[in-house]
């Protein structure tokens, strides 16, 4: 047996076929049409059908379909309750498959704690019973995981780590109106802004970024880093800095023994390390500071081993 | 049946027997004797002879004994871990006391999780599945409850929301060694400090301290504030934003319905409100931001209600 999965992205959309272990067979990789959710939906079933031909696979082999998507998910019902698109909203994600796919069984989850799920059943969650998983690209976003159950809260909306507040004093405005969130510290966008502002400020650093053909921005940085440059580590530093005061936060609340990197940024993992570490040490209760720093194992393509997972736990038994 | 409850704190002890409604129906208050863990839990034991005695109930209708402990308690064992005494360190209460009391079986827990246990049996958390339940006094304590569960995370330490940082620009020192936890700022220690340096620079305040006949410290504030006095309405204005932005990481992580409030200065809990809510409106993820602010329904003696609950519960199902 298989299972289908689509990860639904705000910029691009994943669809593959993977096997019981989490592994993908097949996959395509095409952008997210925001206009129209459901006409979104039937090209993923096309891709999906196109994707079953090329593996000689039946439909009937495939034992679920499971999507992540961008937003808030009632994962009970499979309904996609808010988006980051205006017109993405109450979508009856499962059923509107379903129907148009064989009467398939459907499971949705929001994107990150799908890769959580996956992380139990494939990656690091086999080793962690309590942890956190915390995507740094674009924007940072988390998921909770207690006792190997996600942790959901009143609205759906638990881990939105995105939105914690991490620097008081020069605090930057966040696209949702308030200041200093992690979001707007700690991203990938926050990267790409200070590599901007250190590279007109420093002349040097920009020479550097220059002679090495290096972009100005989070990759840029990234490469520099890695050949060692100061500045650019100095940038990781900083960026490492408030994830670690957002980690030291979860820590203090809910005592995970570990934070589980995804995202990006998380390339990058060995340069922010440094900066998460002194702020934990600095913002932690002393029994709590000993949590382990982990990249995940699911790799590149976490929310697609994700959006399986949530298909193969019905199974396995997992989040 | 009754249960036995022993709610044993930094500085004060009280065993209580209560019925299964959660009712005290006999309860004696005295010290706690740090010197000698064991010595006290003797001590415990005699008082609780002495109530039975008193109320005419035989050992046979006891259907239990919880115990509160102020450290870390695991709960399963029944061992009190790590306490803020020197020699109170694990300590096997649960065994100890059914030993010395004709088998009877022993529940223990940590005493704000007690709190959170006993809200889901006889107070608002028959209105609530998630909640955080924060005690504002000498420190400030936590305990999360997700879905109807108590969270204790890795080491049982979940809900240590004394060490979240909340002060960044000027932090006080706590007496864990960091800059600007809550407890610190926040607490009702805090409290005393901030009325004691108010009254000092505000030569007007410390008029309407005295012309009152208030003390100089928290209780004096109270009882300013309640009189309309705006620099006592300030101060606790300004502990209630702290309150709030711990409150605020909470909501962000967890997404809870609800914080409900014990301790001391939960008695003040009206001129925290604003504050807190100033914080949350400031702090919080847009969607998470509608948290309900509520005073525990336990009362004073929370804790020893919670002691009892880890009994009762075991028949009512809890957390």
């Amino acid at each position: 047996m298989f299972v289908g999965a689509f990860d639904i992205g705000g910029t691009k959309t994943i669809v593959g076929i993977l096997d019981q272990a989490g592994k993908i067979k097949e996959k395509k990789v095409f952008p997210t049409q925001a206009s129209d959710c459901y006409a979104h939906l039937d090209y993923c079933l096309v891709v999906l059908q196109q994707l079953l031909n090329r593996a000689g696979i039946n439909k009937e082999e495939l034992s679920g379909i499971g999507v992540t998507l961008p937003g808030v998910v009632n994962s009970e019902k499979g309904i996609l309750v808010l988006a980051a698109y205006e017109k993405w909203e109450n979508i009856p994600v499962a059923s509107y498959i379903s129907e148009n796919f064989t009467g398939i069984d459907v499971y949705c989850e929001n994107d990150v704690n799908a890769c959580a799920i996956g992380e139990k059943l494939f990656g690091l969650g086999q080793q962690y019973q309590h942890y956190v998983w915390m995507t740094v690209s674009t924007g940072v976003g988390g998921a909770i995981v207690c006792n190997s159950e996600l942790v959901k809260g009143a609205n759906g909306f638990a881990g939105e780590l995105g939105h914690l507040k991490v620097e008081y004093e020069k605090p930057e405005q966040c696209h949702c109106g308030q200041y200093g969130c992690l979001e707007v510290q700690g991203s990938g966008t926050a990267l790409n802004r200070i590599v901007k502002e250190r590279a007109q400020d420093n002349a040097d650093f920009a020479n550097d970024l220059r002679a090495s053909g290096a972009s100005v921005d989070g990759a840029g940085c990234a490469s520099l880093a890695n050949k060692g440059n100061q500045v650019a580590q100095d940038i990781f530093h900083q960026l490492g800095n408030y994830l670690g005061k957002g980690i030291s936060y979860c820590a203090n609340i809910v005592n995970p023994q570990a934070i589980i990197i995804g995202g990006g940024v998380a390339a990058s993992l060995e340069f922010l390390v440094p900066g998460m570490q002194e702020a934990i040490a600095e913002c932690t209760f002393e029994p709590m500071k000993n949590i382990d720093i982990r990249m995940t194992e699911l790799g590149y393509e976490a929310a697609l081993i994700g959006a399986a997972a949530l298909v193969l736990r019905e199974r396995k038994g997992g989040c």
